[in-house]
């Protein structure tokens, strides 16, 4: 096996277990089982397969299917055991000191034919879900989380930097997407965007031209893409790049595990005025926004006060039939964590949380215009792990 | 919104629903409620979000949530209505003509909480499984989704021939995979790999060079590639390629929503001779298998013909530790689809099938060497979709 590099410190595993743990607790629940991939990084430092069992009080152990060898070298955990059958969850969960009660699964991820199977291996415990506990300790990032966000926000920035270079007029959005997609591989990202909801998947490049992009399509996301097939219909289309045609890159760049989001637009040319005038409503809806985010302020008022900020402009996060639900997204090891600037997300900001904000303006049949960045939330305010210009990028 | 070319007929989507309603039938099951968006296109021919209601009987209806639009330019399904909340569910049952009984979810992808809420809105039906069910009847291909394989198969062949211009000395795995990627991206490929499996995912050009990414890793697979970091244990690494090593190109094309797999093995220079002679069976492998498959034949005795053919050779599918279940699987609209190659799976192989069968051999600490290509069953034999030549590719 090729060297290892642990990439989670001991210190910081034990402090997300404390935390974990101190939930269960405040939630009645007498342990956890843990078999997400990402829900494992997170609290054994080690994307191998298998089982975290977390009892609310004591140790922890991974039960991992394959690979041991390499869990063991990542894994700060001391106990890192093999398990290769389901059958054997009933004894690891007596070793850790739970030999009946109430244990939570994410439930909003785990398949419910896998939650029936653990349901008729661990009969003599009460299984409910932990996932809410989970998702809320993971949005309040540590500097060494930050560290990997804001690496990962630099290359997109690099990669805003690099669109002059490649896109040409007559290109497609699927073509310049294959450049934008090759330049993150090349800098280290692997190419996955990885999503906790249900059905949710796209490529970490994302391309929106013009109209066709701009359609209302099946997610809720301000700009979903044409595609190029009905069988994917999102992401980047055929759909030519011209003389004063809108380009949103919209870009979800993994690091480390770590996922920065960042939207700059492009144009051949300029932009039409009412177009113009639409980005730069969205950029200082942005600043505004962005310069009221702090602890204690509820992500629903940071919604609200981005859709007041943008009356008087048709199309803000979509159209008055398809408006997206939120302005802005936690971003972390998934695309799609907490928290979540929409109505009745009324829990507020903490210092730590990292989210990405994301007005846009969609003009329907012609294109969308927009400006994103990750930020994280300090004790005095938003700090901005991008730091490319905001403006309008106008190729010659 | 853009023209919309339908991309399933009408007659096919009958087809499609007759024998799953058929399904249903013969499991006792009065309708299924289908949510995935894989689910959705296979039987109603557009991938936008929402619900499918399919009773075992009469007309099934699409509930789409988004958007309404363009589910009705694609679906030949003659009702295709708006549904903005779970709560309008009941209703939907009712005007199919399922006023109760039981109805089928697919259980093996649908998240536990979710379930549990359709359990609460559905309180008058009892739910059960349907995945096995849609599972089966997918397995049997038209000749529109075998057209969409050997499309699919015809442009990594392409790619094949592509690897002499790009790999060079030195070069990381990683960097190849991102020139061969956005080669499929440009091809119309568009850079999302579909598995069923929880917790699965991959990029599409896989690439895998020398020791580190033949190691033991989290996947049931002959390579899982060692990554580029250890939460994403997977895939291309920093490994860079030099003479002698050997370059495993393992890729799923997905091309009008369905993916073809096939592999070759690529080396600056030549191969050491152990590795070439292990080449050299796994291709003996590949044509005696294929030459075996045909309808009647079960999937477990290809693989342990394939596991006697290999006798003599150690590595076969990995290590005597860590050896894959299988030796080949369905390909489609996911890159997990029945039929498996693989012990227990007795069932036999039926014309339309469609499998990518992929002998391997691992040298632990030097790398693997390995081909495949996908085929689908007639009812004489095995019909190749893929045509590249299938030596080692030796480049200069």
């Amino acid at each position: 096996m090729p060297a290892v590099d642990r990439p989670v410190p001991e210190a910081e595993i034990s402090r997300r277990l404390d935390a974990f743990q101190a939930a269960l607790r405040a939630s009645g629940l007498d342990g956890a089982l843990i078999v997400q991939t990402v829900g494992i990084y997170y609290l054994a430092g080690t994307a191998q397969t298998g089982h975290l069992v977390v009892p609310a009080d004591g140790e922890p152990a991974l039960l991992v299917r394959r690979s041991v060898e390499r869990a063991r070298a990542e894994s700060p955990l001391r106990r890192v055991e093999p398990l290769r059958s389901l059958r054997g969850l009933p004894d690891a969960f007596a070793s850790v000191g739970l030999a009946g009660g109430r244990i939570g699964l994410e439930l909003d991820v785990v398949p419910a034919a896998l939650f029936a199977a653990y349901g008729k291996i661990l009969a003599g415990y009460e299984l409910g879900d932990c996932s809410l506990q989970l998702r809320r300790i993971r949005a309040i990032r540590s500097e060494l989380e930050i560290g990997c966000l804001r690496r990962a926000a630099a290359v997109i920035d690099d990669l805003f930097a690099y669109v002059p270079d490649v896109v040409r007029d007559g290109m497609t959005g699927l073509e310049l997407s294959a450049e934008l997609d090759r330049f993150l591989r090349r800098r280290g990202s692997v190419g996955l965007a990885r999503f906790r909801g249900f059905n949710q998947e796209m490529v970490p490049a994302g391309v929106f031209v013009g109209g066709p992009d701009a359609a209302p399509g099946c997610a809720d996301t301000p700009l979903v893409g044409w595609g190029v097939h009905p069988s994917v219909p999102k992401g980047p289309s055929a759909t030519p790049i011209g003389p004063g045609v809108p380009v949103v890159v919209d870009v979800a760049c993994a690091l480390e595990g770590y996922q920065a989001d960042a939207t700059r637009t492009f144009v051949l040319g300029a932009l039409p005025d009412d177009m113009q005038a639409a980005y730069e409503r969205a950029r200082s809806i942005l600043h505004a926004v962005a310069g009221e985010a702090r602890p204690g302020v509820a992500g629903s008022s940071l919604y609200d006060q981005a859709h007041e900020l943008a009356d008087g402009i048709d199309g803000f996060m979509g159209t008055a039939e398809e408006r997206v639900s939120f302005v802005g997204h936690g971003v972390g090891l998934e695309i799609d964590e907490l928290p979540f600037l929409a109505a009745g997300h009324d829990a507020p900001l903490e210092a730590g949380m990292v989210f990405a904000l994301e007005p846009k303006f969609v003009f329907p049949g012609r294109g969308a215009v927009g400006v994103e960045n990750t930020y994280v939330v300090r004790a005095g305010g938003a700090e901005s792990l991008n730091a490319a210009p905001d403006g309008v990028v106008e190729v010659a």
